[in-house]
């Protein structure tokens, strides 16, 4: 058997391996895609198993990231620091050979992949930090960013809308640095894909503005190695190297979808390996396999080395551009950028989302390599870097990404961007609209990215516009998501602490912005930075906390005023950030919400399920359990009783007669 | 002026006036794409605006439903309940013509449309729909349902992922009856469309199955027309009606980004007047204006007739299927339905999601119009109608939808089901995947249609796929979304239960299922109808109660037996449904959740979120708030502290020693 064949053979086996170990994982795909796999590794590939970070490498994502198992084999062979125990630990707990591939937990798994589609956004994203950042770091006689990305897609990758909204904009964007490889084998769960899957291909992503090439048999490794060399030299446009394989090739479910996901028993294994002529004891690899592929690892440090002496001679050429290469990479602009926000002053006289506008002009002064948009609502949301360009493919130097109406997509490329490094990167659209992206939201939280979520229009009190725009669950819904902060400031000390927030952290930050303006009281970013504070303390001995957040801390120092007057001492909290104040120690979260103080009211112009919590079962909430309607922002505010006159009301309920009598002594 | 351009510029200065009036709203579609919607709703529909119900009427969704004034404008001219005084209460509370169009609010609005690209999947929705019923009922004499499906979309609606994903299935599925036009004015909101979007339309859909035409100048009425014409003759393929227009036509902004959402001013509206060379007052019609709407809307009251003349002739033919007709579009199966699940007795000795097999299996013999389908994922969620056949090009009769890997048009496609009548439908994934389509789900809720989300592997404890599949913040997503029923049973009892809510109901339910077995105490339907109720009264006096849900159920039992031979009364309360029981009278919850009994703890593998309302500060919730991993089943639950022990654990800590030795005595 050639070495190659017998390379690939082990690959599978490997993968069936720790799929029957494991009793669960995905057989069809290891056996289909194998070749694929390999021949990415062993000849199109530059990168360095030792160094698996290595800045300039080519980036592999497996959309279809039910191949784990698959993955981790070609990890295993080709040097990463996947052993033969972490093969044989496949979907165990508190091993790196998770049961879909996870960033930062494996190294060598470029992005966490597994809900379909988003994988080919995260390569997408990845392209895009390589265009940028190569036009803002390569000279002329220095192309120390020229990598490429690629991605393998399934059906099921692209039969999802995300993968076609940020396919669509690779076209658009002619990023000749992406290579997706759509692992073609007709089958999915259901069966046939033909069931509900009949596109022309081919025609399909011409018309996006790919080029494509087919490779009829995934195990004609020339031609597979020829298609995927010539989709590697693009210039002018991304490529799809369409490749037909037969999912569980070699088994007795070879071309059924019985084949997608369910292990192969040792006796299948024995039959597997009769049809592909192929000896092989369990989790182990032939000496000559490794020596073979021993070889390319050479090649690859090779390939490392020539690019450290590049860059050498770089920084003595262009030294201060080199700085801000390390700097770029190293995070390096995070620390000043706060310490000038924590001297920053915003005016309050205008609209929160504006404050975020102000904010992001401040950034972009900091960090030089602040980049990101919106899905096509920037003149709404304020989301944009004035000055900085377009991101375009005429001007790869623009920092303003034009995501389009496409918001998953722009949630799972700001993944990919945040993924390859170099950038710090923000995405912007209506909170209603989270919902378009939560699944992109997830995973940027999932994978720990610290993207900033820039998202406007932030309750019902937007108005005219109706319940299809104002939001209600999104607030509870991010704030239930794990690693996800969410700010929802009421002034610009709380929308200044939200941008400190998000560039201290490595996970994502949701900044809520109310569209319209908010009268409240000043404070100290400081304060904001805890989390929830004490925003004004009434003169009366405290009786009564009222909690808010964003547009009712208004109503809420209004209804206090009044409950002043009657002789309640009222606290109020302005609570900008739950995820932070739940952490404070116990004698803060004690100073700010006293436990003798039951008589708690929380109001939020949202579902009130986040503030159970604060209340308890003596409190109350006062939030939006409804869809809005459509009318202004006054009529809104009273439909849900979003009014310093229900607060005061709520209040008196909660007081006994007798309670009240002893007040008013 | 001709009495067609006289009729559209109405139509254009009748939804100027209302945005002027309301001061927001969006121009640039309405002035741009009126030429459209007078020519379908004069010259292409079939309908009666004065049976706005008719039941083999056209359909017309607004996909790009921030062109909702120029769709009331139409409304109101062509006959249906929307009178001037309605268009000048335009985005005004309580009235009927919101922001973006309301289903259910105003007559002749099919679909709530607004959050961009659903529409489209509501239109293919629709589309398939008219095919099964047309294939249920029609017969070699009588084409009783032989409807066409007309949406109209804009450059945001065909960028979104959810509107490629339908089309890419209705291109699939030949569906003849729907015809898509696209307003294509090459701006959106950030300016040109080509700063994002440059695909070849034409071949992008032909790819995808279509019949493409391309009308080159919106306001050459006859080239309209005569497109329009083609397409709705078409018999083998959907059709693209690609046509040219130009946003805020006749404006002083036309052609400008800045036309889209910012109102004319009166000034504006002088130049708009001047430029269309149309004289109008505000807010009138002239008469010959609507004499000459009038022909159509008698031809109109005659093709009903006609219909209606055709289905008493099927009726005395086909006496059975018209039965079965009339019955399916009253939905006056569900009675029926009902009463036969409340006497369904399952096995409790299997997977709950195979319950909910079971249960559908049983539906089907009840509800012949039931319909629905899986994203891919039939043999693994076990939603589908065993012998019903699928639903295909070639067998449009079957039951079975397939909607591929597309999650997100699979809930705007089931909405577009639901919208069109006279069919029941579900829709099946795993929970964690409920991210994919929550847009659509909301737009489930908002529109208030019974569907059924059959969404299973509910929790972390699915196990060895990883955290990308495991479910975390899904369960309190849903719950706070409004108009949503979530139903997380632990017997047969509590599924059955579920299924009965949702044909009770004209709202979505959520049945959320295990993947396992789960291991509880039976229990009677109609205590599960109540939302939540005890499962199990321990025999101590009652001091600590426990409420679970779904596969907590069963290790709250075990808690509750070691508990009690500690001397600790403990309830367990089981709460397959919060938003039932949050409805239910004070004494009933009081029965359940005594106030006096504040030593609470509630436990679900999800957020913890959840709970607090129920469990107040004094109680505990043991929930899952950090993302899972890859494990068995068993060790995440232990990572998670999922285990009767723990509660144990928890409950003892909420005991002060003398309470214990209290309880001991």
């Amino acid at each position: 058997m050639d070495i190659k064949q017998k390379s690939i053979n082990t690959l599978r086996l490997l993968s069936i391996e720790q799929i029957e170990k494991a009793s669960s994982g995905h057989p069809g795909i290891a056996l289909g895609a194998a070749p694929i796999v390999f021949t990415l590794y062993n000849s199109i590939m530059n990168y360095n198993a030792k160094n698996a970070n290595f800045i300039n490498r080519d980036r592999f994502v497996l959309s279809a990231g039910h191949g784990s198992a698959l993955l981790y084999s070609a990890l295993h062979l080709f040097g990463f620091k996947v052993n033969i125990s972490d093969l044989q630990a496949f979907r165990s707990i508190n091993g790196i050979t998770a049961g879909h591939p996870e960033h930062g937990l494996c190294e060598g798994v470029e992005a966490s992949t597994g809900p379909l589609g988003q994988g080919v956004a995260n390569a997408v994203g990845m392209a895009i930090a390589s265009k940028h950042l190569a036009s803002t770091f390569n000279t002329k006689d220095y192309q120390i960013i020229n990598n490429k990305i690629y991605c393998l897609a399934g059906d099921g990758c692209l039969m999802e809308g995300v993968s076609y909204e940020a396919l669509s904009l690779a076209g658009n964007l002619a990023l000749d640095n992406l290579v997706i490889i759509y692992d073609s084998n007709d089958i999915t769960l259901e069966g046939s894909t033909s069931i509900s899957f009949s596109e022309d291909t081919r025609k399909k992503y011409e018309a996006l503005g790919f080029d494509v090439t087919q490779v009829a048999d995934a195990n004609n490794l020339d031609d597979l190695e020829q298609k995927l060399t010539i989709a590697k030299k693009q210039t002018k446009k991304p490529s799809l190297v369409i490749v037909k394989t037969k999912i569980g090739y070699g088994s007795h479910l070879e071309g059924s979808n019985n084949a997608h996901g369910k292990p192969l028993t040792k006796k299948d294994i024995g039959v597997l390996k009769n049809n592909l002529n192929f000896d092989h004891k369990a989790f182990e690899v032939d000496e000559d396999v490794y020596q073979y592929v021993n070889l390319k690892r050479k090649q690859n440090e090779k390939y490392e080395n020539n690019w450290n002496k590049l860059l050498k001679d770089y920084e003595n050429e262009n030294l201060g551009l080199f700085e801000q290469f390390k700097k770029s990479f190293a995070n390096g602009y995070d620390l000043e950028a706060i310490e000038n926000l924590e001297k920053l002053k915003l005016d309050d006289d205008m609209p929160i989302r504006n404050m975020g506008f102000e904010v992001l002009q401040e950034l972009k002064l900091y960090i030089p390599n602040l980049i990101g948009g919106t899905a096509d609502v920037s003149p709404s949301t304020k989301a944009y870097l004035e000055d900085l360009g377009s991101f375009s493919k005429k001007n790869y130097n623009g920092h303003n990404l034009h995501f389009g109406i496409r918001e998953h997509a722009m949630a799972s490329i700001a993944n990919g961007i945040s993924l390859y490094g170099g950038l710090k990167t923000f995405t912007s659209t209506y909170l209603a609209f989270s919902d378009y992206m939560k699944a992109g939201m997830r995973m940027s939280a999932l994978m720990k990215l610290p993207i900033l979520y820039f998202l406007t229009h932030d309750s019902v009190l937007i108005g005219e516009d109706g319940a299809t725009h104002q939001p209600v669950e999104q607030l509870i819904s991010l704030r239930a998501t794990p690693n996800t902060k969410v700010f929802r400031p009421c002034n610009s000390s709380e929308v200044i602490a939200g941008f400190i927030s998000w560039l201290d952290t490595v996970e994502p930050t949701v900044l809520v912005l109310a569209k319209q303006k908010i009268n409240a009281i000043k404070s100290e970013v400081k304060s904001a930075l805890r989390g929830a504070y004490i925003l004004s303390e009434g003169k009366s001995k405290l009786e009564l906390i009222l909690i808010a957040t964003g547009s009712e801390v208004e109503i809420s120092l209004e209804a206090q005023i009044q409950l002043e007057k009657m002789g309640v001492g009222t606290r109020v909290v302005s609570m900008p950030c739950m995820e932070i104040f739940d952490k404070e120690d116990e004698k803060y979260i004690n100073k700010i919400l006293p436990k003798r103080i039951t008589k708690r009211i929380a109001i939020e112009a949202g579902s009130s399920y986040s503030f159970y919590k604060y209340v308890g079962t003596n409190g109350k909430v006062i939030g939006v359990d409804d869809f809005g309607a459509s009318g202004t922002s006054e009529e809104l505010r009273k439909m849900f009783n979003l009014t310093s006159e229900n607060i005061v009301e709520t209040a008196k309920g909660m007081f006994t007669k007798k309670e009240f009598k002893n007040i008013k002594k």
